[in-house]
């Protein structure tokens, strides 16, 4: 175990002419927000200081420093994780990535942007979408930033489709433990020239470089956009209809499944209305294309199929109000989860998305087993499931006890069906042990064997993934 | 330097042990081809014995063996390699993954295929064909291994718009130097759970893992595909119209580009009539999609686009066999070439896509500037080209110092460009200094780490990339 030097005045001073004094937080002035991300449950860690950078420069030469002098450094982009992946368990220094927030360049001759690590995604999808370009990728926080979501490989819902953030990150320009400025990757759509350290950094979640800028790959924006919602009698045949329709070779950009609990839980929490909720179950689709004529062909074969498969209704929203309405709700189901519940834990399983439906039954089967409430919803398309077990009233110790047991199970049976401890979360601290069970030691001791090669003194982000 | 145990008559006895002997082929057995692969002008080496394997067990047993007893391994596929990356420069045993190479299951219900590392891609092609779905990675070379796809990182020509063989690549079964199998990966749409692992093995050329297995994404295969043969006046007219096209936010599945010269080696090397060769420069275009109405409408744009950019006709091919006529010819034209000249150079660079019209012409201009003839032609929507210098009847010396200095200026252009070093073909040995001259001293190191990290004894394919 690393033997960290904890931070003296002189550090201070440094890190003041490192960047100018009034982007440096020292411990009266650190917001308590920075001690968590979104799941303050896995525990609050105070930095001793927060710095606020504005270029890779600042990043380089506080990473060079804390290097050599053995202090921690956590990188930090919105704090929207929900692992802890963000969280300076050993105290030290904060980078806070977030004000590093421009576009630098939109190329439209290679259909590119160029952004900072701190922009917004929301910030990110209005730009391109005014340049009639898309970044597919659209995982549900929209407030979490480009950097973040690189270093999470962070899916969304448009995955069934388009992939994930992965497939879209050309070129990063990163800075290592050592301080060195690198980049990894190139404005080419082909790429192979020795080991792919740029995919290696994506998903490493802040352990093995900081990513401060990235070249991102766009494609054009699909002309024409529509979604169906789909009602069913209970989630079996709700579900059941997932593997029929890819089996009939339609290409949904999205397929999410949501149960009436949870979208009334949206309703409250928004205020507003759901188009529909008389039915337990929703499969609630989206089509995109280049024309109209194109997709309502596609949406009428899946249509049929979902009303043989003992759909109650479809229906059609071809507005882009009606789509919003909908979406909007599906994109806070997460608050709205949080906030019915005084503390909730987590879990971000993906498995083979033929075996999602034997996948939601064991969480439904845990619910009355345990006797706690369970909600999820979730990406049926690609078989990522997200499953929040809510504390309630429950006593703490009770609480805890069984939390344990439920989240062992809900890995458990993820690694049975060929699944994995995360589809788009990360592992943070919080997951250390889960992706220990799951992929073994001889993986583990190569992702520990990289970290060395990357960060022999282990100062950046210590304490997680491995 | 590792110092390599040479092999003894017990080593054959242990290797007879694990495979059956008919599969252990010793010195005076081994084919001469397994001392190169398609650039026998970078070096002959023979290995000291070739096994043919045909399942990871064997695979296992003898890596273990060999990692015990300091003997180098290099594995192969069909040997269709540009680079050196399959040829055994130490001697040692040479592992045949060829005979491995059944098709072990078509998932309808997750879109994917799981194959055997030797499964050829013409046969793969086929096979998911036959089921209406697409394995999109379309690389030139079809007798190519599915696994020294993997290995290379292979892209062909529908990278424009569906990416390389990266994306399609869910899980791996690798056997690790020390005999380990492990599978890296899964058969789930999403994935963060950890260092990617295999991401960092695909492009690895067999120098930190031999995949043995592999399941692959497929997609619904096009219901329609249309290929549009665009002859202009000259090259530059014809390669400045890839930016516009792109801009105009068409989505071509490739875009190719050929010279007459070119085409006449294809022509000849075929024994069969291009359907034009009128003109000296041509673009090749290839769109697909659901309907017929669909492509007629994107394709029109495209036909404008590039008739009021300059181009002397467009000739629309919508049968398969006008299709078959125009592609055939583009796949030989490697062959075509290094059949038209004694001995030849490569190279494979990328760079990005609007920087292709400046590439080509640097190349035209050392053609000049050296008066060696240089053949190319390539990817010219990914900004991926294929040069070739053809040695001709030039002195040994003459060709090799022309050669040396053209290919540092090829290098030195696509650096200068934003470009790398490889597209597609990989490092191998042959292109060793131009990797480190490309990406410099910090990211060499690191990747000399991961290779340790991976294979401290350095017995798994020596010698390549770093």
């Amino acid at each position: 175990m690393t033997q960290y030097r904890k931070l003296i005045d002189h550090d201070i001073e440094v890190l003041n002419n490192i960047c100018s004094p009034e982007r440096v937080y020292t411990i009266d002035k650190i917001n308590a927000d920075y001690s968590h991300d979104e799941m303050p449950e896995y525990g609050k860690f105070m930095p001793e200081v927060v710095v606020e950078i504005i270029n890779s420069k600042e990043v380089s030469a506080i990473m060079k420093y804390a290097y050599e002098n053995n202090i921690p450094v956590t990188p930090r982009g919105s704090g929207t994780g929900l692992c802890g992946g963000a969280v300076p368990i050993y105290g030290g220094i904060l980078i806070s990535l977030a004000k590093m927030n421009r576009i630098l360049e939109l190329d439209e001759e290679n259909l590119t942007v160029t952004v900072e690590a701190g922009v917004l995604l929301m910030d990110l999808i209005e730009y391109v979408s005014e340049h009639k370009l898309l970044y597919p990728p659209d995982p549900g926080e929209k407030s979490a930033t480009i950097g973040g979501n690189i270093m999470t490989n962070a899916g969304g819902m448009r995955a069934v489709k388009y992939g994930v953030t992965r497939d879209y990150i050309m070129e990063i320009t990163a800075v290592l433990p050592n301080g060195e400025i690198t980049k990894f990757g190139g404005k080419t759509t082909k790429n192979s020239s020795g080991y792919s350290l740029k995919d290696l950094i994506i998903g490493s979640e802040g352990t093995i470089a900081i990513v401060t800028e990235a070249v991102l790959k766009l494609i054009p924006k699909p002309k024409v956009v529509m979604s169906l919602l789909v009602p069913f009698k209970d989630l079996d045949a709700c579900i059941n209809t997932v593997p029929k329709i890819i089996r009939s070779k339609a290409v949904p950009t999205a397929m999410e499944f949501m149960q009436r609990e949870v979208i009334e839980a949206a309703e409250e929490y928004l205020g507003k209305k759901f188009p529909d909720k008389s039915s337990d179950a929703y499969l609630l689709l989206t089509f995109d294309g280049s024309s109209r004529d194109e997709i309502e062909r596609i949406y009428e074969d899946v249509a049929d199929i979902c009303l043989e498969a003992g759909a109650v209704d479809v229906f059609i929203s071809d507005t882009e109000e009606r789509q919003e309405s909908i979406w909007n709700a599906r994109g806070v189901f997460l608050e709205a989860i949080k906030s019915s519940t005084p503390s909730m834990d987590e879990c971000d399983v993906v498995v083979p998305r033929n075996r999602i439906v034997e996948y939601v039954k064991h969480v439904n089967t845990l619910e009355k087993q345990y006797d706690v409430r369970i909600r999820s919803f979730g990406h049926a398309g690609d078989g990522n499931l997200h499953v929040y077990l809510c504390k309630d009233n429950l006593e703490d110790d009770v609480w805890k006890l069984r939390c344990s047991k439920i989240m062992k199970s809900l890995y458990d049976k993820a690694i049975e069906l060929g699944g994995q401890v995360s589809g788009e979360h990360g592992i943070g601290h919080a997951k250390m042990p889960y992706l220990k069970e799951s992929i073994g030691n001889m993986q583990i001791s190569l992702m520990e064997g990289i970290k060395r090669v990357f960060d022999p003194k282990n100062v950046l982000n210590p304490g997680k993934i491995i």
